[in-house]
């Protein structure tokens, strides 16, 4: 069994160990804090019954899941043997850089040192540490053990192999991967939020429609397909010719819409230059009319499962 | 029984025709092209078969909502006696100027005439027509019977009685009513699905991600709360003080991307006019623990529906 440290055991770190021990590893807990790591284990037996009564898990599965934690008695005892470290500690940049320093001096090496920080670029912390070429930020969306979505952005001293090897870890736990080729502000999920978010405030604080309204823009409209399918896919599904007869037929009266930020760049020169091709290697053309009609039955799944579960929650 | 007119038959009002059906609406269409009601009249089986396989309609009920549809002779014949009339033709001004026109003098007055236009306002063609008081977009999200959503978008002509009327109408046909205060290029729904496409053509088109983990992104991470619950509802609960705390929080982060057009209002100045009043009054903050406990409960149904039906689908 292949063992896991999780450093820092808030929320984010709890969902984190409850994502690696379903997925069979090991998970040695520690903070810090006094008693936290202690804390965050007593409260895994709600987090695995909560799962178990979903079926996200087996309920015959529980008891062995939770005997794959442990609380560790220092940071080198949870270090001891890891194939893996998670690191969930407070958001600020001198706590990162001197609670990495200690985790690189104390794992062996090429241990890959993921960091679950949405707002710190792991640059701005690794740079002087001997083991920069194995940090990197992985992460999570809150409740990490729910959303499988996760960010792996490496820096521009993270060796390819790190990456590589944290990609193959998260996989293994069942994780959806999102890689990034560089580090950017907000990675990718915040920002593409921000830049909905921007738009929503825009709508509101103008007093073009009620926030209540405009959620319902999203919960009983886009946010419908985007459960089960991303935008692009929905906008290659969304024109007969796929993403570049999408764009031709709609791109200038999104464009004239006014919500891009000024150096936003031209659709149609993105889908020359890689996602034309790329959407064409994911979806053939000759395969959008089947890509459609699936995309039609697992709508009308979701809606008799939102009808049915509206009765039951 | 009621009766609604379906003025053109193509995809978008055979969508309509089936939700007014379903709601025990009488819906006569009516379509300028020779066949093109009669055809849609004949997809209507299997459209009604779709909804019954997925228990979206009780498959007992089917004959009857099949008898509800008639193809009318003419236009006359079907603006006869209606309470309301959905106009589905072509994206043209100058073709909806000249139906609209032509529906106007047949309709019994005051009965409100809606466009399903996604990108002409009806300003744009109704200004000289008589009856403007009671023409307004209202527009649905493809395709119409699976999508609970509706946009109503009021001309500065029209009647605030017609609006309510069509809300009305809306709610009885088990919409989910997108209210307008006046009209913007794009309306709701396609301004927040542009923002979010802006923000996703540049990181794809930057090479920091790929298409297919920028649609990860979405399909496994924000569009599943979003599937149930819209972006504002989603930050009022990511913080323990609601949408003001949250902006307190995380606004100037945010703000910091670069995702926001030059024009971007600032958030806390909304919040402070009317989304933090609004929120609270949907939401009080004493609610929000309860509304978390939910949306995580939610959440694990979904999950447990997706891994159910991608072995279904």
């Amino acid at each position: 069994m292949e063992k896991i440290a999780i450093i820092g055991c808030g929320l984010i770190g709890q969902g984190w160990a409850a994502v690696f021990a379903q997925a069979g590893f090991a998970v040695a807990l520690y903070d810090a804090a006094p008693n936290a790591a202690k804390a965050a284990l007593d409260a895994m037996d709600q987090r695995i019954a909560d799962l178990a009564e979903f079926d996200l898990i087996d309920p015959a599965d529980a008891p062995a899941i939770l005997s794959r934690f442990s609380v560790a008695k220092s940071l080198a005892d949870a270090l001891e043997e890891t194939v893996y470290v998670q690191e969930n500690g407070p958001e600020r940049v001198e706590v990162k850089r001197s609670l990495t320093t200690e985790i690189d001096a104390l794992a062996a090496p090429d241990v890959p040192i993921g960091s679950s920080t949405s707002g710190i670029s792991a640059s701005r912390y690794c740079e002087e540490i001997p083991g920069r070429h194995r940090c990197l930020v992985v992460h999570p969306i809150n409740p990490p053990h729910l959303i499988p979505a996760v960010e792996i952005v490496p820096t521009p001293w993270t060796d390819a192999i790190v990456t590589k090897r944290v990609e193959e870890i998260m996989t293994q736990a069942r994780r959806e991967t999102i890689v990034l080729s560089r580090e950017i502000d907000g990675f990718v999920v915040n920002r593409l939020q921000g830049a909905l978010l921007e738009e929503a405030f825009r709508l509101v604080g103008d007093g073009i429609v009620s926030a209540k309204d405009l959620d319902k823009a999203i919960c009983e409209g886009l946010g419908l397909r985007w459960s089960f399918m991303g935008p692009m896919k929905t906008i290659h599904l969304n024109a007969p010719g796929g993403v570049a007869d999408y764009v031709a037929r709609y791109g200038q009266m999104y464009r004239g819409f006014g919500v891009a930020p000024a150096d936003a760049p031209d659709w149609a020169d993105v889908v020359d230059r890689s996602l034309g091709a790329e959407m064409e290697r994911l979806i053939p053309l000759q395969d959008l009319p089947d890509a459609q009609a699936t995309r039609d039955r697992t709508l009308m799944a979701l809606l008799r499962h939102k009808a049915r579960s509206q009765s039951n929650l």
